[in-house]
């Protein structure tokens, strides 16, 4: 990554996955080019903001022509770095860790999830669409032997912050974190956090002005 | 709401809801009042944006004094919406959206699920934690009766416009999508996505710098 990309401002990095899906839509469909309008209105956003954003990531698209649907997919997948496949483990597995495991989503999208964890004695060993359940105590070897870079963790919000430590000093890149509480990481160990009451709560906010 | 909520920039809307769950760890553990400056540190915020925040909804807090936890908590639940229970519903019944309607986290936050819908039928009249999934048909019945305001939609992403389509005509106020794509709906019904996968990419992106 060059130097460029860390004065990226976030909102352009997060709306470059509405454009993929968007693309990944119109390839779905055999559309082999799209105009930055047309990916525009699509996402009730302005031709100037598509421009504005691909921009900071190279160069893309050409005038008259558009951008060419497949090549502009490679693109933002190289830069998003889902390019190329990377391991993904669970962590808790309560009703929302088991969905989170049997989801068939992730693996289309380059992430795919290749260990579960808990730590409730009764689910270990038990299986998931062919994955065991493993004990937290297995945690640093898995993730050496997997090489696994990411983890999401459906744990309750009482232990979230034991197990982001024992996830970082095991070595994981990424967090995605359900608990409602911010986690505490190094500046190197990106973390996000996805809390869905809070989502309620923005939405009934919303719905009430 | 007065005109000048209208005029509060999301990205403060957002932080109320981590100033909520900050508040209700604090209240949790008896602590009476809390400073901007603690408030903020433990969000990894500013002092001056904590109190920029909630200046756009009042008068909190008092110098020398700070911000009572117990009455910032009912300010805050009060400009969300969230001081009186709001009636959802899912839409969706599988393995994400059947550990949704199990999740005990959104009654405490004000959310009370009342109702279940699948459009498959061989799910229709079993129960999660005694709530019967009903058949689509009903859904503006329901609704009605029941005065539910938001939906959860987790439902395939090929059939998730229509679903949104229903949902809006049979009242619903407010709908939080976990299906990967924009829903397009009328300008007074409020939308929130959560695309996992997006997160992912995200992560992704943040872990590869």
């Amino acid at each position: 990554m060059t130097q460029a990309q860390n004065d990226i401002p976030n909102p352009a990095v997060r709306r470059l996955s509405l454009y993929l899906r968007q693309l990944e839509l119109l390839q779905k469909r055999h559309v082999p080019t799209v105009s930055s309008s047309t990916l525009a209105s699509s996402l009730s956003l302005t031709d100037a903001q598509v421009r504005k954003d691909l921009a900071y990531f190279g160069q893309f698209g050409r005038p008259g022509v558009g951008y060419e649907v497949v090549s502009l997919i490679q693109g933002l997948k190289k830069i998003l770095g889902t390019d190329r496949v990377t391991h993904t483990l669970v962590v808790g597995m309560g009703n929302l860790g088991r969905a989170l495991a049997a989801y068939q989503g992730f693996a289309p999208k380059g992430f795919q999830l290749v260990a579960l964890f808990d730590m409730d004695k009764s689910m270990i060993s038990k299986s998931i669409d062919g994955i065991k359940i493993q004990p937290m105590r297995q945690l640093t070897q898995t993730i050496n032997r997997l090489e696994i870079r990411l983890a999401i963790m459906a744990v309750p919000a009482d232990s979230a912050q034991a197990v982001a430590d024992q996830l970082v000093s095991a070595g994981i890149r990424g967090i995605l974190n359900f608990a409602p509480l911010q986690l505490r990481v190094p500046a190197d160990v990106a973390v996000r956090g996805l809390d869905v009451a809070a989502e309620l709560e923005q939405l009934s906010f919303q719905a009430n002005r």
